[in-house]
């Protein structure tokens, strides 16, 4: 991603307090007070600039997202997107997915969605990847029982060791498609990313895999 | 495929009784006794007109590889290609793999290759295709506890079920290629339609499915 520095990103979260959470460890096991609601909760790492999160939060108004970002100068874009909008179903950590476990208990989070993340294309960095079994893991410990990971990618490397941890870590793959935008799954909801590879004609990849 | 009749196969096939063998039932649990040695079985079901079973043979010449292909007029071909080489570590069975538990015992096969199996697209027709849990299952009678299935296709639709049904089967997946012409993957020993379908630059995917 082209990250370019924002002055004063930084001081414009901190005026929505109740939007970009700044102290997400006092929040666990307490995110649906957060909502005002016991809707079920769905989160993205690496949100990105939110085209996302915001078009889900739009289409299913009855699940209550969270959209976890580490870097503040695009965080602050989707931050934007969702007061534009008025919606009450999204909010932000401004967070590194490394500390995911200090942040939710278990069954907290129904549903975590990995779009287009970063491939780590050197071995010595695959365990950087987020569907390295060491993230899994993490989310395992957030996620009920029969909870889902649904990823999506341009990159065939990291769909190849994606598809492969995951099998690794007992996880049921379902609705795999190795060519999203050709194939008949409704409702997909486009990243920037996505939109933008995909006109240069560039293949979606897409699996949900669903713990057991 | 494209099948012609061919006068006289039967007739051929039937001189050489030891490589095309006209009763498996009888042979059940005894395999090894054919190839005079204790040698490691792996079978492909599908073997066409023998490139892959050949070469293989050639490439493996301590593993003794059975071809199960159920149309005369190709696996004729395939026959002829091993009476050439003058290879003693394949033979062939000129049967249907729907009676596959008829054939060989559990432990007997140590390996299934399953190469451009018959995508058979129509919804109705999923449970015939190679890789529906119906097959997997007779497979997992006859391999032992940590066998493997390898496949390969260029059909993305045959794939992205193959992969839903091994891990359904809770197979791990294993060197998943998306595009095995262009991956490191070493001593990829090609098929016929395999040649054909790559030079047109159709997109060959492979998986290895282990048993756990």
């Amino acid at each position: 991603m082209r990250l370019r520095n924002k002055p004063g990103a930084m001081n414009r979260i901190k005026q929505f307090p109740n939007l970009v959470i700044q102290n997400p460890e006092a929040e666990k096991g307490n995110w649906n007070n957060k909502f005002n609601n016991n809707n079920p909760i769905h989160i993205e790492i690496g949100t990105g600039r939110g085209d996302f999160i915001v078009g889900m939060a739009k289409l299913y108004p009855n699940i209550n997202f969270i959209g976890i970002e580490k870097y503040t100068s695009v965080i602050i874009d989707a931050m934007e997107k969702v007061i534009e909008d008025n919606l009450e179903n999204v909010i932000f950590l401004n967070k590194d997915a490394q500390k995911l476990n200090d942040y939710f208990e278990k069954n907290e989070v129904e549903r975590v969605y990995l779009n287009f993340s970063d491939p780590w294309p050197k071995f010595r960095h695959h365990k950087r990847r987020l569907t390295h079994k060491a993230f899994i893991d993490r989310y395992k410990l957030i996620l009920p029982d029969d909870g889902e990971i649904h990823f999506k990618t341009d990159n065939v490397s990291l769909f190849e060791f994606s598809l492969q941890s995951m099998s690794e870590e007992n996880l049921l793959l379902q609705n795999i498609s190795l060519d999203l935008h050709n194939s008949d799954i409704k409702d997909n909801v486009m990243t920037e990313y996505e939109r933008k590879f995909s006109e240069k004609g560039q293949r979606i990849m897409r699996v949900e895999a669903k713990l057991r």
